[in-house]
């Protein structure tokens, strides 16, 4: 059996992730951190784990690409989620929600419904899964929680309105990691620094041109503290070309000041959560 | 007199980058989200907005590039922000701090602090200012609260210990807007889509490359709900050479699906908070 390490409670965003992609019977360790995450699969406590990548509204989780850079667990797979928040109350509570409990960027990304219900008081969670059990263990009629419908079901709470975001378009790439040194799939990921001179980002680049292959992802990041000095976080698709992919990562190597692949696996597919 | 538009209460991050852009004389006037500091600007309640558009650790801020791809607002300068994070407790209290308040993000970077100080309840606030606030109304003794120094100044509490993250290169590169067509300066950020095929993003690159201009930022962001839409975020330095860099537009109109100049201004300076 599948045990699959996870931020949060079940009914985070990543067990419902997990849950999709290794299948319902997979055990899902909650940890409270994505450093636990990264060493409960070094350690080999978990098979796998599951951390988000990047979000559509709010961008790139750095802190994972850190752990990606720094540890030697690599990116195995990958799950797009579409995130559907939820307004839940307690089965029995027919009275008004006075108050919600909810992760602060879900209260934020929830700001038409807030602002239609001026009386209702938003109670900060670390998490929304964490905001269902919270809402589970009050005893106050009046009580709701913005979450996802698989917490609702764990937690035993009543969907009043789905779809609570402004922004339709929310979904998270999850990255499925593990303790493997080579990978087999169609997209990789890769970590590279290159001194910063004009056109020595262009020239690196170039050579995915070459070969043909689909950059999907391109990100810069500065290195404080060393002026001149970026990462780059790149994703792109090798659709087969073997040869080429390991000339690519050939010229690479002598390209960049520094290169790391972070990951080779089958292009993710997205589901609804 | 300058009035400006910025996020959140006296002694926000936000608030100290204003004040050490435009002086201690500029008038800060508070707003309580993204959207309201862009509306300020564009209805000419402010002369100028101030904006984070990306941190070290956290990454960038896609809210704001949507209000500037979306507004003809512009970026018309730039400064960089050293974060300092603080634990501070009213003058006259003596006991050991209970609890603590600060917004999530700040809490979750003073991991090692809370770590050593396990009784140490935090509360969570909207951000670091309302948490210096919040603490300087709270009438128990053994509150205390994680903010910036200024923060400490405006509400009259005592400075404990400085530099309590984890990570010490905390940085937030803000953004001043402003309602103005033309900007001048030696630094261009740019929004740009194009359709995506093998080498169409290398290609669109290479004009920077042949003009002899650094990029400093590149950020790619699929476009969801359109799939193999892509946005690109794009800062660069033109030093001077002005009939390249107006050659270059020509070239990008013409290369990319959409295309347009959020900004151009002086490179900006890094300040300590």
């Amino acid at each position: 059996m599948k045990k699959i390490a996870y931020l949060g409670f079940p009914g985070s965003y990543s067990y419902i992730a997990g849950k999709k992609y290794f299948g319902s019977e997979a055990i899902m360790l909650s940890q409270n951190s994505f450093e636990n995450i990264f060493k409960a699969v070094s350690d080999g406590i978990c098979s796998h784990g599951i951390v988000p990548l990047e979000n559509s509204l709010t961008g790139s989780i750095l802190q994972v690409y850190d752990l990606l850079q720094s540890t030697d667990v690599q990116i195995v797979g990958e799950i797009f989620l579409q995130i559907n928040l939820c307004l839940m109350v307690k089965k029995a509570n027919t009275k008004q929600p006075v108050c919600c409990y909810s992760h602060i960027e879900a209260i934020k990304q929830c700001k038409s419904f807030f602002r239609q219900k001026k009386n209702l008081q938003p109670l900060y969670a670390d998490d929304t899964a964490s905001a269902a059990k919270s809402l589970a263990l009050d005893k106050r009629e009046g009580a709701s929680a913005i979450a996802s419908k698989e917490a609702a079901k764990i937690y035993k709470l009543t969907i009043l309105k789905k779809n609570l975001a402004d922004n339709p378009h929310d979904y998270t790439r999850f990255a499925i990691i593990a303790n493997k040194k080579k990978g087999k799939g169609n997209k990789v990921s890769i970590i590279f620094s290159i001194k910063h001179k004009p056109g020595s980002l262009v020239r690196t680049l170039t050579a995915y041109a070459d070969y043909g292959f689909n950059l999907t992802k391109i990100e810069s990041r500065p290195v404080f503290g060393k002026p001149w000095e970026y990462l780059f976080f790149v994703d792109f698709e090798i659709d087969g070309k073997e040869e080429k992919f390991l000339s690519l990562v050939k010229r690479m190597a002598k390209q960049a000041d520094f290169v790391k692949l972070i990951g080779r696996y089958e292009k993710g597919k997205t589901y609804e959560s």
